[in-house]
Formats: structure tokens, C-alpha cells, sequence
């Protein structure tokens, strides 16, 4: 895409009230654009990045044997009635109508899957869906970290015994942290003991250290487990080691085992007339981008992890006022469009190479090209990855074998 | 995907309440479910088929330089207030809170492209959205056609002047046409006058001809268009005939322009200190789906076109008890899988080989290839298109070659 073409520009200033670094640079680099406190719009590079976090957690649902639907955001009133949660104080109310908005899907998703779950041959079974949720947030801050609208995966297993459940449940610990490593988190994500519920002592999340963070986790180094401070009494529960250390972490996944917390009260039973279990888990998907660029950043922008950047390749043309520049990058932009890079292109000839550069770092892009008339003296491009400081020569007859082997 | 791995049933009786042809067969063959009235679950059929329409309609936005965003459903009263729509009936209002639920984006996409949008050179800029909507709908009916909660492609162009509108305007009409080609509505798809509201005599809309249509059109024989009643005096206002034909019709689109109805209120001028010129253009995504099914269908079930089906084969195995006949099966369901063909694959040993042809009329998947001690015997499967009523056989070692030329 040329960048010409980008309706969005970077701004200088930070915006008024956003105090959060992930804030700052997305609305900085033109990734989201604040309509309200907690309400953002995504912008085309935002979007992008967006689309490729929900790939690879949709590929690993998928892998998990998850059917994927999409569930209404309109709640008919008596669904929460029905298990006694419509008056929560998470939910915003239609005015006049019998409806509320869905921040979470228990109440949808079991009289659903209820309705064509007519024998224990049927089971288990699991659905996920990547959607908006709203959620009436007193305290909208911190970004996209804690929203009134975002954007969430939530998946819901039904099984017949509580071994099933478990099984299901390690199985969804893998796939997160595969979700985690694939956005380069997975080393300062920790599994966290947190508070359980009706059902079991404690429920899992999921924990990534930035000092962004809103809680506060105790790690126990040996078992590389945490604890949620709400439920840490000073020891590991796994070792009982007291020698954990204190992080603030944000956390970017959550998995309950409900029990029959919501099976019962619809009445949805198994063939031996007991309630199903069932299981939730949950991921925040703008939550997770907000977390990327608090984690990875520097003083000068953000730095995408591959697997999510907007694009693979920042190509740069600095003096494009030289008709022989403008043709080659032009040509090398052509070039590398057809061999299927993704491909963000700076042909813009009024802003200086200062200004391009400033915007590249801020924009965060992996793998920066430069085109300038210094470069083409050697037949070269330079090449340089964003959060390093070397730069290297790569002549322009090579650059698609080095790209092919780099980005 | 395997049949018996689908969570989804197909249900023989049509759901109390619902009359229109869509509903019934999309809820039969599990593509969607009913929470309430005019808001539906997309099940796994229903959301592969909404997925690609949107892919179709994201690929005509994207050729006519369109960029994709993604707006917020809450929107702040004060944008509302603003042009004065705050009061209007469509809109759902939270309760205690000064939101309103997105059902057209107006009041978000000018400020949005007005902090962007610095100068002429800037000029022209569209953007678009694919987004579930909300609408205060009293007469939530006729089951996709007209829903309370639906899924929308929403386009916003600006331009500097009446001219440069004009002319984008028209190449949103043939992108327009040329989804309703690749969707097979191209042929019973009309461009249509309708009132224009504020700036423009007429507004069109785009027309698809079926029974279950709740709009009256006029269409001109001659002149290939046609006139909504609403603004109908009996000729054709292009060749001035009186003899035109009376049909009902969905509205599958429409386009507006909107001169400087909502960018006036804003302040967004141009550099010659006037409002800028705006036009947008709507396409219901689950509308499409539901236009779809009411058009081509039979007795039996849905009909879907190639491009959109959920499925591009439909694999059925009868005598599935045989071990042979299981094994082949399951063989031929591999090697198509592995050749990248789309396949769901009725590997169900408790369903007669009548409840599944049955299954397989309904659910509509285009190609149909059936595997049976019969066909086994002359090494051969059998090949039928769903609307047909040709069948054939096709052997097993030619399969692949077959499928290549025919879906």
C-alpha cells in the first residue's frame, strides 16, 4: 500500500488524556482513533494488525476442534433472568426495550447449543466466536486495554463429566500460550492462580508482565507459575515457596470451569439427568494489541512482533524529487508487490527524510528499506530492522532472496 | 469438515412464527438460529456463507480505493445532537448512559475523516465497514431480510466537488452490480429511483426480484431500470413509456449522496471554505444471504450459488456400516481435502441414506457426490448438481479431474 494513499497521518502530539503508552502510539501512528472515553475506531493499520491477531487465535481454536459462530450483541432480558445476573452492574440496558448488550455469552450460548445437544453421543462439544462486546466500564482507561467496546474471542465448552472438562481445559492452557508465543509474549506470560468461583478454588489467567499492568502477580521463579494478588497468601500453592517476585502484569486471557453454574438454571442435562459442564475462556483481541505495543516499544514508536505487523516491509524512497529515485522505488515497489510482500510504501514527496523516518519508527514496521540516492550509487538499498541499530547494504538484484529469507 | 462433526442439526419442522422461505430453510438447515425477533445466531454453515460474501463485497470496495475500518456501535449523543438525528426512531438508546447504538455511521465517519482530511490534496477519500447494525425495528420480520441486529457493509465518500462525486458515484454502481453478478442476482437485479432526500431528485437503490420482496418496483423494459413506487407517476423518467412492469423486490443496496447534509453541521469544508460533498452507499451482508435463499430455492431446500455456498462439494456415503464403504469414503474425503477442495463430508452411520439426500437438498451445497456399494461396484462415485436433475457416474480415478472442471 502506498502511503500516499492512507487516509490516516501520523501526529507529533500526544492526545489529551491518554496517559497509557498503547494509547499514545496507536492514535500516534494512526492504528485507532479515539471516538470516546473507552470507545476507539480502527483505522486501516489497526485493523490489520487486528485481522492477524484474530487468525492466529481463530487457527488455534480451530486446531482445538472449536466450531466457530457468531452470537447476537441484542440479550433478550429474560436469557439473564433466568440465571439471575440481570441486574449486573457490566451490562448496558436498551431504554424502553428487553434487551441488553453482551459482554459475555453464558446466557446465550447454553440455551443454543442446548437446542441441538440431544444425546451423549453429541458431546463434548465447543464454540468460539471473535466479536464486539460492550461493557458498561466506570473506569474506561488505560487504552485498549480496558474498553466499553472491544473486541473479544470467546469460546464455551459443554462436556458430560468433570474429567472431560479437565482434559479440555489443559488442552486450552496449550493453545493460549501457543497464541502468546506466536505474539512474541510467550516469555513474559505466566499462568496466574486467580479466584475461582462457584466451582473450583482458583480459575486461570493468563498474566503478561509491562509495568502497564493494572495487577499485581507474585511469580514463583521455580514452578514459573503466578499467583493474582487477590488470592496470594504468601507461599506458592505449588511448592510453597515464599521467595516470589512482584510484577504488574496485564491480564490477556481468562478460563473458568463453571461447573454447572449455567447448565442448571436452563435445565440443560446429560443422559444420566445431571447438569452438563461447562467451561469459558476468554481472550481479549484489542486487549492483546494494546498489550503487544506496551510490552515492545521504545522511546520512538512501536516494534510489531512479525506475525502481527501491519505490514512485513517499510519501503522508504528519501529524495523522491529525483525522477530517477522515483522510478526505481516505484519499480522495487512493484517488484516486491508481485512476489507477495506485504508491503507499506513511503512514497510521499513532501514530507523530508527526517519526517519518513520518524514516522517508520513510530509506525513500527519490522523490516525498513531505504531508497535514497546515496543507496543507488551502489546499485543498493539500505536494509535495517526496526528495534536494532544496525543497517546493512543489500544491492537491489539480491533484495527479494534477502527479503525472502528476513521478513 | 465432517458432517458428524458439526454441532448444528437440520430440523424437519419449520419454526412457529416464521413464514418467510429464508427462515425457514436457513433455520432448518442450521445456517442461523432465532434468539428473538430480528436477531439471529450465525451458526458454522451461516457464517462460512456470510464470510464470503463479505469477501466478495470487500474485494469491490478495495478496487474502488476504498479503506477498511472498523467504527464503534456506541456512539456519544453528542455526535447526534449535532445533526439533529439524536430523536430519530431507528436508534436504540442506553439506558442511563448518553449512548446510542450505531444503525448508519454519518455522525462517526465525518469527524473521523475531518481530522484527517487537511487539504485538497487530501481529496478525494473513501472508507468502509463491515459491522453488525442496530435497528429500533417495530416490524422485525421476513427473517434476514429485516432484523433488529444484521451485519452491514457501510461506504463514505468525500469529495472537493459535485463533479468528483458524480463520477465515483457511478463506479460504486458497477461495483454494486458486479457483487449481485457474482452472487447470481445480476440477471433480477435492477437499478432503481427512489426519493432522494435533500440534495438530489432521486436516490437509487439496487432491486432484486422476488416474491418475498417488500417493496413494489416499475421496471422499464427498455431501459433496463426501474422506479420505486414510492416515486412512481407511471412513466419511465428516462424514455418517457408508460408500459412497465409491476414486481415485488428486496432492496439488496442502496447509494446516496448526500451532498452536505452531514458535513455542514461539522464544519468539514474544503479549501475553498465550502462543506465538502459526501456520499454513502449501503449493502446488508445478511440481507444478501437471505436474498439469496429467497431467490433460488426449491421445494426441497436451498440453492446456493458456487461462490457463496458454504461447501463447495458435498460428499455423502451411504452403506456406510460396510468397512469398505467406510474406508473409501473416508479415502476420497482425504485426497480432496489434500487438493484444497471445500468439502463437508456426511460421514453419519445413524442417518438412512434418505434422511441424508434429504439433509443434502436442504443444506444446498452445489456439487453432490455420493458413494455406495452400487456405485463402489463400478469403482465410481455419482455426481450430481444441486438444481439438476442429472446425475452421473464418475470414476473414482477420474474424481479429482472431475472436481476440478465442475465446482
Amino acid at each position: 500500500m502506498k502511503q500516499s494513499f492512507l487516509f490516516t497521518k501520523t501526529q507529533k502530539e500526544t492526545p489529551a488524556g491518554e496517559i497509557s503508552i498503547n494509547a499514545q502510539y496507536l492514535i500516534r501512528g494512526g492504528f485507532v482513533d479515539k471516538l470516546s472515553s473507552g470507545i476507539y475506531t480502527l483505522l486501516p493499520l489497526g485493523l490489520r494488525v487486528v485481522k492477524k491477531i484474530q487468525n492466529i487465535v481463530r487457527s488455534e481454536m480451530d486446531a482445538l476442534g472449536a466450531q466457530e459462530i457468531l452470537m447476537p450483541s441484542l440479550h433478550p432480558k429474560e436469557n439473564w433472568e433466568t440465571t439471575g445476573r440481570w441486574e449486573v452492574e457490566e451490562m448496558y440496558k436498551i431504554e424502553n426495550e428487553p434487551y441488553g448488550l453482551g459482554w459475555t455469552h453464558e446466557e446465550i450460548v447454553t440455551p443454543l447449543l442446548q437446542r441441538f445437544i440431544l444425546s451423549g453421543r453429541d458431546l463434548p462439544k465447543s464454540v468460539y466466536q471473535i466479536q464486539t462486546k460492550f461493557r458498561n466500564e466506570p473506569r474506561a482507561k488505560s487504552g485498549l486495554l480496558r474498553g466499553r467496546e472491544f473486541i473479544m474471542k470467546d469460546l464455551y465448552s459443554f462436556h458430560e463429566n468433570q474429567d472431560d472438562l479437565d482434559d479440555y481445559y489443559e488442552k486450552v492452557k496449550e493453545a493460549y500460550f501457543n497464541i502468546y508465543r506466536k505474539l512474541d509474549l510467550g516469555d513474559i506470560t505466566y499462568l496466574t492462580l486467580a479466584s475461582g468461583g462457584t466451582f473450583s478454588k482458583y480459575s486461570h489467567e493468563f498474566q503478561t508482565i509491562t509495568d502497564a499492568g493494572e495487577d499485581i502477580i507474585y511469580i514463583c521463579p521455580k514452578c514459573k507459575i503466578a499467583v493474582n494478588k487477590e488470592v496470594f497468601d504468601g507461599k506458592c500453592p505449588q511448592c510453597g515457596t515464599d521467595r516470589l517476585e512482584e510484577k504488574k502484569a496485564i491480564e490477556v486471557g481468562n478460563i473458568f470451569k463453571l461447573g454447572t453454574k449455567y447448565t442448571a438454571p436452563f435445565d440443560f442435562n446429560g443422559q444420566n439427568g445431571n447438569p452438563l459442564i461447562m467451561g469459558c475462556y476468554g481472550i481479549g483481541i484489542t486487549r492483546l494489541m494494546g498489550t503487544v505495543v506496551e510490552a515492545m516499544n521504545d522511546k520512538n514508536g512501536i516494534i510489531w512482533p512479525k506475525t502481527i505487523a501491519p505490514f512485513a516491509i517499510h519501503l522508504i524512497q528519501i529524495d523522491g524529487g529525483d525522477e530517477a529515485i522515483a522510478l526505481k522505488s516505484e519499480e522495487i515497489y512493484e517488484i516486491l508487490q508481485e512476489k507477495g510482500f506485504e508491503v507499506l510504501y513511503d512514497n510521499r514527496n513532501e514530507k523530508t527524510a527526517g519526517e519518513k523516518l520518524n514516522d517508520a519508527d513510530l509506525i513500527g514496521i519490522p523490516m525498513r528499506i531505504i531508497i535514497s540516492k546515496k543507496t543507488l550509487l551502489e546499485n543498493s538499498v539500505e536494509s535495517k530492522e526496526r528495534g536494532s541499530e544496525k543497517s546493512s547494504l543489500v544491492r537491489i538484484d539480491e533484495l527479494v532472496n534477502y527479503l525472502k529469507k528476513n521478513v
